[in-house]
Parts: C-alpha cells; structure tokens; sequence
C-alpha cells in the first residue's frame, strides 16, 4: 500500500495565488464587461529588453545548427559566461568576494528557497518573518519540520518573527533559539528593507549561535537608497553563515523566462549530530545534480545579455517604470487618507485597510467596486491581517486607472 | 546550531555523470592532442528541429514586445496549447485516454522522477531495478527512505530487482511487498523494453497491493516494433496505479532546453496510515505550485512545435539518425565478438564486457586505449557490473570513427 506524505495535508489552504486567480476568475465570469486591473500576483509587465531579445535569438539560432547546438549544461550549475557576468557585476562591484563556484544558477528563486530546506535536518527550528513569502512556510510543513495548525494560519513548531509597524516591518533577532532563519529584503509583501546595522545584528545572532540565514535578495534591483546593501555578504562575516538567493524574475522581466541563482560560500558549515561539521555547497550541487539539470543555454544567454552595457541600461529603464509606478501608489493613496509602507526601495506597496477592515473583505470590495486585483495581506501570515499588498509591476496607465477608481470608492 | 541532513551523507558516490566527467578530463589534460568521441552520456548531438527553432525564435520576439509578453504560467503546470497536443498526439492517439488536466508539464524528467518520491510516505517500501538510472535510488536516500550501505552500492530498505541477461533485462514483480515502484521502459541503461503482457504483470500486481508504479518513459520515441506500447496507459487499469514521465530531451534533442511532462489520471490515489484515501494529482499539483514555478513560455512554444507536421518530420529524421548508429554499434561489436542486448527500440546499448573485465576497468581502458568515453554498466547497480552503456547519441562518422578505434584494440 503506497502511503501519502500526510505532512502536505497539514497545510491549511490552497497556495494563495491561485486561491486569488480563482476569485479573480469567478468576478470576471459574473461581469464579463468589467475591465479587471491587476495589482495583486507580483508577476512584470514590461517585456523583455532587446538585448535579452536579441540575444536569446542568437542563441535558439546557435541550438538550430549542429556546430553550435549544445546539450546538457555540463554538472547543471550555470555555464561560466552567466556566473562570471554574476560574479562581476552582482559581487565584486559592491566589494562582496564571491567567486564563480560559490553561485549556482537555477531555474527560479521560488524553487532555490523552496528546496533549500531539504538539504537540512528535520529536527532544525525555523525561523519565519509574519508577514512572510508563503514559500518559506509550506515547504517546511510538507517537510515535516512543523507540527499541525497553530490558529491564525500558523503552524506549530515554526517560531515567528513579527514585523510590524512598530518595528518598521524589520523583526529583531528572537530571544529564543533558532536554527533555520528566513530573511527577505527589500521584503515582500511589505517592500521594507534592512539597513546594514540590522543585518549585522543577523549575521552576529547566526554566528553565535551557528545558525543559518536563508537570505532572499530577489528585489535588490529596486533599491533606490545608496546606504541600503544589496547583498547580506556586504555584511562582514555573512559569508560563513548565510545564502543568498538572487532572481532575475522581477530584475529583467524573467518571470515568463526563468532564470535565477543562489550563492552558497565556500565557509558555510552546518553540523551532523556528533557536532561535526559538514559544507554545505557540495551537499546543495549534489541536490542539484540529482534533482535538477541545468538551466536551458537560450536562457542563460539571456541572463549574461542583462549584465552588458545596453542590458543594464534598458533594465534600469524598466525598474524606473515600476518605480513610478510605485511613486504614483504610494502618493495618491497617501492623499487620500491611506496609511502607506514600502514602495521607496521595492516594488511592493504595504497599505493599511481602512477602518480596520479585514484583509480579504478588502480584497473583494477593490475587486468588486473598483475591479483591481490586489493581494490580501492576511495571505502572508496572521500580522498582514489588516493590510493589503499592492504591486508596481503594471502598464503607468493601467495603475493610473486603479488608482483612479480606487479614488472613487474611498 | 543548524543541522544537515544526514541522510546525505549515506550517499556512496557522487553522481555517476559528474565522476565520468572528471576521469575525461583528467585524460584530456594529460594527452591534449587526443580526440575523444563520447558514448557515454546520453546526450543528444543533432541540433534542433527547423520547426522548433522558427517556433521559438517567434516566442522570443512575442516576449519582447508590450502586447504579446507573458510573465508567469499561471498555476504553473504547462500552457494549454501543449499540454493539449501531447494529450492528442502522446495520448488519444494511441488509444490511452488522457486528460489535459492529468498532465503537468515540467523542466525535465529528472526533475520529476527525482521529486516525485517526495510526496509519499517516507516509510514506503521502494522497489527498484538493478541496473537502474541512478536518480532512482540517490532521491530516496536523500529523502531517508533506506539505511545505509548494504554493499556494492546498494542500500538497506530497498528491494532491488534483478534485470539481467537470464530475464532479459525485464524483471517480474518480486515476491515480496513493495509500496512505490520505479520502471523505465525502453530503458536506461540496458535498452530492453517490456511487452504489454510484461506490464500487465505489473499493473495487476500493483492493483493487487495498491502499490505505484513510477513509469519513465522518456525513451518511447525510439520505439520501432509496434507492438511494444508507448505508455503505460496503454494497459487496462494502468490509470488506478500508474505515474508516467515523458521527456522532450531524447526526442527532440531538447537536453540543453530543458521540457518534460508528468501524466497523473485522476484516478491514482495513495493512502493515509488511517486507511483514508488520497487522490494524488492534487498533491502533486500543490508541491508544483509551491516548489516550482512553470516552464519557461519560449521553451513550451518550442515543445509544441515538435507536434505540427514539419516538426514531426524533423523530429523522426533525427532519431533515425540515432537509431542508425545504434544498428552500426550493435552490428560492428557483436561482428568481433562482443555480445550485445538493447539497440533496437532504445538508444542505449549494453555490452557485455570481454573475459568478465570489470566495468570501470573496461571503462578506462576504452577512454585511455581507443579515447572513447562509455558508461561503466557497474554506475547503475551491482547488476551492472561486467556491462558497458553505450549510447547511439552521436555524428555518425564519429560513432563510425570510434567503432573502428574499438575494433582495433579489440
């Protein structure tokens, strides 16, 4: 008898963006007139700058002809010509020394920060952020590493770390012990970000207590502020206590293309029970040859494009368009009366429901009086009740619109 | 203090290709002057099809331009617009009724056949063939569903079946219980390929014990006799128990692109230790979802392309070439002696080593005497040993070159 994982029926709803595809799509039934505006999945609009273009062309071309055809991507790491570009420009031009092995090039950041867990013990605690990405939640409930429902979509066994308005949606390192630890800035869904002394207090709690931080930087693209680091390994000692996710989904419009990668230093250690200590990049490569195979070469080739002069400067392009975007939120709402977080460093807008009203009975009310897609704050943990998250990835006129009709029914 | 995961460490050997790797480059270092020719891993060499090129080149320009750009596959499982061709061209059209809603398209099927696995019980029984694809057996390790070494290779916990040249490398369904069982039919490495009465055994064993069958199938394409069955659907009841992979990488040359599907009736269910039923797909679907994000819109115009006409054309040219050199290896080794199995609905032929030569000896002497690189039969199991893997992927004049390199040391 072939027995289920039962861990995956612990998992209390449906993955939260098809739960709002579904609602979206039972509106849109009812009133086929309606012109829906999206505001809510954190998926880019702006196509594919014409370096990526031009150079995923030259690629599919290279594939189409036996001298330049090539198969697998050799080990399924990244071709060198992808994890230099990252190495370079991602790297070393922010004084962060990483070298090429230490990156791994995947197919998404969901995936890399899904399937880290894995590679480590069972019996670890993990450390979450509420609010929080519900990747980070749910593959640590289909791995065991929770036990049931806790109230409040919760889970039993995971330790949360609020982030509040209190502490401007940065949660301090917790009192109690944990070994796992989650960490994404600029942070989705609240667009707040970390400051270097915030980090560093991070990295010295991880150190000290041989902990690991699972650093999810896949908007450092929106920082805006000179002084916020992009990268956890500008913080000194990062690098024997935390991995880096990095993603060129929202960066480069890749969220159509798939393409990401993690780094995973040389010096990090985790421990086998009798305290020895293990490295953990090759355990991650062996996940990775074993699970995985690499990278499609049109896609790479795509990716470097984003690293030469005319990528860079057609990507900047594009972020300046979703940070307008932003911009645009983030002051209409504020005249109106909403109380606003996020949006100055991230493409995330964190806005308070008015009067205290719930988060998903303000989701449908935009939905059905205003026809915007947004995404109930409730969706990210039990401390996003009461908020809801908005995003500046949209065409500026169809944001202009929302923002309009939202105006309207306030 | 962070914890691995131990059951990592149990693993006896990197990953076979990785290892093949380095012994090839360690001789190419040493003797720079020397042409290797690979028959080692199975990877393809002929480049894309025509259609798939022209239909992925027009992908690329669609992303490039505001109006036809796609950002995420929603839900993640595969476009319609493949997913339907590969019900009617993969499925109805050989008399297996699948629904498009049974099928999710992946990055591969390793990805899949590696992953999969995950979502049962960690206490089921695995029965696995010996030899087998490597992935089978290293995933269930990693996910701590065996004990540690049991000899030459193998782990405690799982029931190994024997395919050898007595059974003609189709085993029968054991005589003890096992919960969760991996196929591969043609299969990799031996190239034999099971008859529907061979199947049948196992499906009614599987009803009989409500066990899974795990089915790679990412071989079928080279199937030439027509009465051995493309799929396993193609059994009576083979919907209540079976998984099937598909893969576009042997096909279609898609190794370096990177697109696969998984076929999951709505049938199959698994079970909780309370006696409860659990439909599976759901499952499979929310751990997709989660843990994965879609296949890449250029990559899946490109799969589907190989369905229109000209690229069902294309796509048999090619593997006729393959199927060519495997007639041209089966032919000029069993002419000087060797004895040969597989080669004739698969591209994988298992040659039997001469005067009972150890696999990774026969190896080395054919990479360092004819610089030939083959796969020691003794990396996919203990039964493999006194077995060499070649593949038929490969130029035919350097399949021919290499032949004759053989023939000379031999």
């Amino acid at each position: 008898m072939t027995w289920i994982n039962e861990n995956y029926l612990k998992l209390q709803a449906g993955y939260l963006f098809p739960e709002i595809g579904r609602r979206r799509r039972a509106f849109a039934a009812a009133h086929p007139d309606a012109k829906i505006i999206s505001m809510g999945i954190g998926d880019v609009t702006q196509p594919l700058a014409p370096a990526v273009v031009k150079a995923m062309k030259k690629a599919v071309e290279e594939m189409g002809r036996p001298e330049t055809f090539r198969g697998y991507d050799d080990g399924g790491i990244g071709y060198e010509f992808l994890r230099e570009a990252i190495r370079d420009n991602d790297y070393r031009a922010r004084g962060a020394d990483i070298d090429i092995d230490e990156i791994i090039v995947s197919d998404g950041a969901k995936c890399d920060t899904g399937n880290m867990q894995e590679i480590f013990g069972v019996d670890n605690i993990v450390g979450i952020c509420d609010p929080v990405y519900p990747v980070y939640v749910d593959t640590n409930v289909m791995a065991g590493r929770t036990g049931g429902p806790a109230g409040q979509g919760r889970y039993e066994g995971i330790v949360y770390m609020l982030c509040t308005e209190e502490n401007n949606f940065v949660a301090d390192p917790p009192e109690e012990k944990v070994d796992l630890i989650y960490l994404c800035f600029p942070n989705n869904p609240t667009g707040a970000v970390a400051t270097k002394e915030q980090l560093k207090k991070w990295v010295d709690y991880a150190r000290q207590n041989k902990a690991i931080i699972l650093f999810d930087a896949a908007y450092e693209a929106f920082i805006h502020d000179p002084d916020i680091p992009h990268s956890i390994y500008e913080i000194d000692g990062a690098k024997e206590v935390a991995i880096e996710f990095r993603s060129f989904s929202k960066t480069a419009g890749f969220t159509g293309v798939r393409c990401a990668f993690t780094v995973i230093p040389r010096q990090l250690k985790a421990y086998k029970k009798d305290g020895g200590a293990v490295e953990v990049a090759p355990i991650w490569k062996r996940r990775h040859y074993t699970k995985f195979n690499g990278v499609s070469y049109i896609t790479q080739a795509g990716a470097a494009a984003i690293y030469t002069k005319d990528g860079k400067r057609q990507v900047k392009k594009t972020i300046d368009i979703y940070m307008g975007n932003a911009r645009l939120i983030r002051e209409t709402l504020g005249e109106i009366g909403y109380t606003v977080h996020g949006g100055l460093n991230a493409p995330y807008i964190w806005v308070k429901t008015p009067h205290g009203v719930g988060s998903w009975e303000f989701f449908d009310r935009l939905l059905n009086e205003a026809h915007v897609v947004s995404t109930p704050g409730a969706g990210f943990g039990s401390a996003g009740e009461g908020f809801l998250r908005l995003t500046a990835f949209g065409q500026p006129q169809n944001v202009k619109e929302a923002l309009e009709r939202i105006k309207a029914i306030s």
